[in-house]
Formats: C-alpha cells, structure tokens, sequence
C-alpha cells in the first residue's frame, strides 16, 4: 500500500525545526522517482472524481508534487509564495505563526473569478498555512474545490481549519 | 522552436526585485502544462548524452522543473535550500549577494562520494547561487555533470563563474 510504503520511506529528524517537534523529512522519497511515479498516480487515482480548474502550490516543497500533478492532470499550477517572491501584481494574505506572523502571496491574474481550485503541500501540520493559502483563494473569488498533502499530521488538527472551506481533503500518508 | 515558445510566454515585469531589473516572470508558463511538457521533453532530449547519477534543484523554483527532469529520467532529485530548512544533517556553503551575503545547504547524505550531478534552476543571472551549489557539491566530493537552466541572461555573464566547474551548460531560452 502506498501509504506504508511513504510512510516507510520518511525520515524522521528528532528535535527539528526545534526541540519537542520530530519532522517527517521527505527528502528520501525524493531519491526514490519510481516511489515519486507511484504518488502522482495515487494522487490523480483519488482526484478523478474532483472537479478543479487548477492546482495551487505551497511554497516550496508544495512545488515538487503540485507541479507534476498538475502537468499529470494537464491544468494550470499556480504558486503560492513567500511575500515579495512574485514579480507581478499580487494579493496577500497574514496569518499567525507560533511568534509572530508570516505573509503569503498570488499573482493577482492567477486564475479567474469562480474558478475551482485544489490546494496542495506537502504536508498538513496545524493547517495555518493551508487556512491562509484558502483565504487568499476565496478574496480573489476563487472556490476551494479542495486540499492534496502527501501527509498529514492528524494529531495537530489541522484539517478542522479546512472543514469550512471544503471537505475534499486528501492525504497519502496520515499520522494519528 | 520551444525557445520562442519559451520567450513568449515569459511576461516581463519592469522594476522588480527593485528599479531597473526587468524580472522574467515564469508564471505563465506554469499555466500552460502542454508548453510544460515540451519543456521537459526538450530538457531530456538535450541532456541525453550527459551521464549523470541525480540532479540538484535549487529552492525554490529549481524544484519545479526540476523534479519533473528528474522524475522522467529516473534519477534522484536533491533539494539544495536555503540554510535552516533541511531537517538532517547539512553541509553549507555561503556566497556575496550585492548588498550582504546569502547561506545555502545540501543533505549531507544527499549523495555518494564521486557521483555525478546535474545543477538545475528555472533562471541563470549572475550566477552566485549556482557557483555556491556547485561548491557545495565539490565540498561532498562530487562531480559537476553540468548545469541545466530554462533561462539564461546571457549578459549578465554568468556562465562565466560555471564554466571552470563544467563546460556543459544547457539553457532552453537565452537572452542576449
């Protein structure tokens, strides 16, 4: 099954980004392309009853499997990024981290007013991101069709963030 | 020719990151995944005389097409990120920006001992991160296979600062 074989090939870095936190590093499976090949099918396998007009990606490491993704599924990746990384236009969204605050952006021609779009990351942890990621989406009239992670952390609750935004949630690899 | 097709997809944004910098914006490109995929086709039909052993994409937008390049070829993909973002163990390698300096770093087991890497991000300007990676990769005993870019800035020289790593530099669209 995919998710045992994800789940055997994460590395997990005790005490990162700081002490307490055990991060789930995926840098191994992206040694592994014939394990990369297997993900973007499985992704596309449990998206095919989605209906979506493109796929949203999280900077950075949303980057790697929402592109192939989207070119798998052939509709437009749009990038979400780190405030003042995009050169065009933009519309920003604040959100709260644990100290302080942190700003993320799209391009304001990123997609058209009642399009449908996934959003995809890497990983789902307490769902700050993601929440930020779909309130961006929604103030450019954008629906939610719904969120793709590789893995989710389901003991940090994120997805009780995503619930009111779509209930369409997908992840590969799911820790309780 | 997939450079034309490169070049006008490419939307120019005057004055950014700051005045006089004319940015060569890649977010069209993103929404057009036909034009993707003749992109990475192009990539592995240029690269298929070069023997490699993984490639290395730098953060954050040497990840997109980066991972695909890899992914079709069936080769390892290794992040080369920004300092403080691998979780494991890291080598780092610092480098001058115009106004201060900039840390990058690679996994220390990102790769073995006398392996052959490809070097590749979306855009070649000057050059600075792309020299730091490949130092980077020097520092862990590799090889420098080459470099492959979707864009470079030709006046900007900076192919100038790889060519004493690898002669093998491969752009899909240059600016002159």
């Amino acid at each position: 099954m995919i998710q045992e074989r994800i789940k055997n090939s994460l590395r997990d870095v005790h005490d990162f980004p700081k002490p307490g936190i055990v991060f789930k590093d995926i840098t191994p499976i992206l040694k592994d392309q014939k394990l990369c090949s297997e993900i973007v099918d499985e992704f596309v396998e449990r998206l095919k009853h989605l209906e979506f007009d493109a796929i949203a990606g999280i900077e950075s490491r949303g980057f790697l499997f929402g592109l192939m993704l989207a070119n798998k599924l052939n509709k437009p990746f749009i990038p979400i990024r780190k405030a003042g990384k995009l050169p065009y236009k933009t519309i920003q969204q604040s959100y709260d981290l644990e100290y302080g605050s942190a700003t993320i952006e799209i391009h304001a021609d990123a997609f058209q007013e009642g399009q449908k779009i996934l959003i995809h990351d890497d990983l789902l942890a307490t769902g700050g991101t993601v929440e930020a990621t779909s309130l961006l989406i929604q103030k450019m009239k954008g629906q939610i069709a719904g969120f793709s992670f590789l893995i989710s952390l389901n003991f940090l609750n994120g997805e009780q963030k995503l619930n009111k935004f779509s209930k369409n949630n997908i992840s590969l690899a799911s820790f309780t």
